[in-house]
């Protein structure tokens, strides 16, 4: 049968690395978790304990935009979180933050279009772009500019512009003075900003600003996957512009129906365990203080600076010009699962690697121990 | 902020209608509600009860295709069905069956290409190739023809063909011979068939037949909304070649990550929750027969003939030639809640209505005596 072209896009790399770390694990080996983008722990008790609740009842399709509880208490958090007032008007539930990306670059972007990204980024932001006949244009982002894309670096004739903060891999954070000179400088260009706030709550001593911070003409999306452990429940969200609200609402309710109601439920509760989120935070704070211990010491000197997020993005160009070869060396010699760079930069990413500090702090000890063994005896 | 020209989609009618519905009931009204295509019963109470025992458990990011057991289980009801092998490699499990429409879209079609579909159909079949720059071509199918394509009415040009049994809103099913000869016919064309099938299970006297049956060559489309009464959970599945495996986990990796995981301990429950399932059925076999009964008697009389699904399909145009004010009508006057063909059909559905009785059957039988009330006072 016939197949596209849009289709063939790349596979997520770290997700063959989850295959070969399962695998290790299945033939009784031990395996030490640094790949994977996502907290061990479990959704907030709290969470739980809501959707237990609930789980007799019919628990049908919801609204397109979701549960209107559940879209007030996310325009309550802007205004907990960064002082900013957002109508819930403006706020979409959607099927994780990818359906925010679908349903974001379908309101703004048509075939032929293009969308500039700062690399390294998350590698989706691409894959998805190119599955929907818009053409991604990579911003090779310097290290001395924390691996974010700067305002004139914005290249020509794109109509679209991702940011991250923090960044994945990079982990760094936009300040508010960045984000406005980037969405200022957009603005002139005329063209949609979308801003990927997914790791906010996720920062050590430099506060994640948003977007919304400094201007309303931004998609902005988020997620319950991070902050609130909830990956495996699909559920993000998306503020848009006011002029964006009836067109994002007509797309989703034909590409989604609903966010899955069962995630809206447990959501909602999430909203108020704060304590839990913050103690989960209190876990990747002291694993961070032990990998920019140990990593270093290790030989994995040239690293970003780790400001948010869960990531250490460490450059290995001394080590290596094969970063899927080296990750799947240290895989099989060290016991420990490490994302090569190629998942987030097509190109200088065959001499970078990705780390994961997500774990439990026991076990990233023990990582760290492994991979400092494994260095000495390289 | 820019918006794109294929993100103006129509909205989904039906859902417009709930929300006057709602409306109604939240001024105080009674309403009986024959325009949601989703069933009043909550998921099977294995299913509710597995995900109880998990709701603890991390319930991370699952592999992108699914949890291998719920895929295996998935394949194993095609041989019970319908006495079909399909290796469980091949089964992909998806956020709802609108998720597998947009990894289908996406594996199989560029932009600029053409699909056809029969209207009356699924308004969102051609919303979603709208928001993704494929062009629905609709093939005008007839009451004689029970609103199924014919295989001599496959348009030139096209790269593809959706099909639908039971048809929704026609309720009408492709026999085994018709499936035989459309997929053959698009096979000769070299064009990709999609097969719609989510309301198999659904079916009164007439077996439902699986695309599967007679080619390998075939997307074939399910979900556990209907039959298994799990629509909010959002979690469908698709059945494909196996020269496209690869193609769509690729694809599914990052426009999804993966389906809910909650929904997916909850599905794979239900796929043993045989008794229960086929409870619901027999409600609905109940409804249907007070539908058949008594929608004549009010003056519906045109119908196509409801072998599947929970929809009737009335064509109304000795009564009206608006139906979007005719549903508004019946809605203000009759206190039922119906939905407009429009929905399903841009140009002939301004003159036919579509009757869901997937609700209890008191309520069914409520609506029926408003239905022949106001029919009989107009």
């Amino acid at each position: 049968m016939r197949q596209s072209q849009r289709g063939q896009v790349d596979a997520f790399i770290v997700m063959d690395v989850m295959e070969a770390a399962r695998a290790a694990e299945a033939s009784g080996r031990s395996i030490i978790h640094m790949e994977v983008g996502q907290p061990s722990s479990a959704a907030p008790k709290g969470a739980r304990e809501a959707l237990a609740k609930s789980i007799d009842e019919p628990l049908g399709y919801t609204v397109a935009l979701g549960l209107p509880a559940l879209r007030q208490g996310i325009a309550d958090l802007y205004k907990r979180w960064y002082g900013v007032t957002v109508d819930p008007a403006r706020v979409v539930v959607t099927p994780g933050s990818s359906g925010a990306f679908i349903l974001a670059f379908s309101a703004l972007f048509d075939a032929g279009d293009k969308v500039a990204l700062g690399e390294p980024g998350y590698p989706s932001y691409r894959q998805i772009l190119r599955a929907m006949s818009v053409e991604p244009v990579g911003i090779p982002t310097k290290a001395e500019n924390r691996f974010q894309p700067q305002p004139d670096e914005i290249p020509e004739g794109v109509q679209g512009l991702i940011l991250a903060s923090p960044g994945n891999p990079s982990g760094t954070v936009l300040s508010r003075d960045e984000l406005a000179a980037l969405t200022k400088r957009a603005s002139e260009l005329g063209i949609a900003v979308v801003s990927d706030e997914i790791y906010h709550g996720l920062d050590y001593g430099t506060r994640c600003h948003s977007a919304l911070e400094v201007t309303d003409d931004v998609f902005v999306i988020n997620s319950f996957s991070k902050y609130f452990s909830m990956t495996g429940w699909r559920l993000g969200w998306m503020i848009v512009p006011e002029s964006h609200i009836r067109t994002v609402e007509r797309i989703a309710q034909n590409m989604f129906i609903c966010p899955p109601h069962a995630s809206q439920v447990a959501a909602l509760a999430a909203l108020d365990c704060h304590e839990e989120a913050q103690a989960n935070l209190a876990v990747y704070a002291e694993n961070r203080r032990l990998m920019l211990e140990e990593l270093p010491k290790a030989g994995f000197t040239k690293i970003a600076p780790p400001e948010g997020a869960f990531y250490i993005y460490a450059d290995v160009s001394d080590l290596t010009d094969d970063s899927l070869a080296f990750a799947a060396e240290i895989l099989e010699k060290a016991g420990v699962a490490v994302t090569p760079g190629l998942d987030f930069d097509p190109v200088r990413g065959a001499r970078s690697l990705r780390f994961s500090y997500a774990r439990s702090t026991p076990e990233i000890a023990e990582g760290l121990a492994r991979l400092t063994r494994f260095m000495a005896g390289r």
